[in-house]
C-alpha cells in the first residue's frame, strides 16, 4: 500500500511518500507546499489544494494519511491550519481516496513505540525505517512521513469513499 | 454588486444572495446546504464544496463574503466549521472571487446598526432592508442574507485575487 502523508499548515504543509510491502517500508518521497504570507488566505488554500491535487496524480497513492488537530494555545493558526486540511481533505475525497487520522501522539507511537517521543526521536526513528541516509528535512515534511508510517503500520482508516 | 454571503458549518452552511444598487437592496436566493452526519468528514466537505461551485455558477455574485470564526467554547466543532470555510474559500478564490470577512459584530451593526444586536432584532432587520414577507428561515441562511448585506453596505473586502 502507498500512503501520501500531511502535515498541514498555511505557511508549511509537509508531505510524505511511503510504500509498504509486507514488513518492507519504501520512501519515495517528501517535502513541503509552502505559501507565502502576503498572499490571501484563499489564495494560499488553492495553491495548497492545487500541490494536494498534483501530488495524488504524480505519486498515485492507495490511501492519503492526515494528522488530526488539537487547538490549544494559538486558536487564530489552528483556524488557519483546520482551513488548510479541509482543502487537503477534499483533494483526497474528489480522487475516492480513503483518509486516515491520527493524533499526535498515535504517529509517534505507531513510529517511536512510545506515545510521547519526543521530535528528535521520531525523526531518526523514520530515517531508520525508511533506510535513509539522514534525517528528512524539514520538520514537517518528517511528519507527514511519520504519518504515512503511522498509517502504514495501523492499517487503521476510515473509509471516506466506501473503500 | 451582487454579493453571495456564507455562514459556514459543517451539517449546515446558510448562503444568501443580494443585489445591491445604489440605495436599493435586493432579495436573490437564499438557502442552507447541509450534509449528513453519519458520511466522512471529507465527503461532507466534498458536498459542500460542489454546491458552492453550483451556486457560483447559478448566481453568478461579484464577491463572496464569509462569516469569521471565533472559537470560544467548542473547539472540536470549531475545528470542523473552519474545515467547511476552507473549502468555501477554495471555490470563491478558483472562481477568481473577492471575499469579504466579517465577524458577527461587524455584520450585526452593519444590518442592525448594533454590533450586540440579538439573534431575532438582527433578522428582522434583514426581512425589512430585503423587503420581504417573512423572516428568513432557517437562522443560518438569515445570516448569511445578513453577511451579505454587510458586504454591500460597506463595500470593504480583501481581494482575494488582485480585483
Amino acid at each position: 500500500m502507498r500512503v501520501l502523508g500531511f502535515d498541514p499548515g498555511t505557511a508549511t504543509t509537509g508531505y510524505g511518500v511511503v510504500e509498504g510491502k509486507g514488513n518492507k517500508l519504501t520512501h519515495i518521497a517528501h517535502g513541503v507546499i509552502t505559501t507565502p504570507p502576503e498572499d490571501h488566505f484563499a489564495v494560499r488554500l488553492q495553491s495548497i489544494y492545487d500541490e494536494v491535487v498534483d501530488l495524488i496524480k504524480i505519486h498515485a497513492p492507495q490511501a492519503v494519511a492526515i494528522e488530526e488537530l488539537f487547538f490549544t494555545k494559538n486558536v487564530t493558526t489552528g483556524i488557519a491550519v483546520a482551513q488548510a486540511r479541509g482543502v487537503i481533505a477534499l483533494a483526497a475525497a474528489q480522487a475516492d481516496l480513503p483518509i486516515g487520522e491520527f493524533s499526535p501522539r498515535e504517529m509517534k507511537s505507531a513510529v517511536a513505540g512510545y506515545g510521547k517521543a519526543d521530535k528528535k526521536q521520531v525523526q531518526e526513528m523514520v530515517k531508520i525505517l525508511l533506510n535513509l541516509d539522514a534525517v528528512p528535512k524539514p520538520d514537517d515534511a518528517a511528519d507527514a512521513l511519520g504519518i504515512a508510517i503511522c498509517q502504514i503500520h495501523t492499517g487503521h482508516f476510515q473509509a471516506a469513499t466506501g473503500q
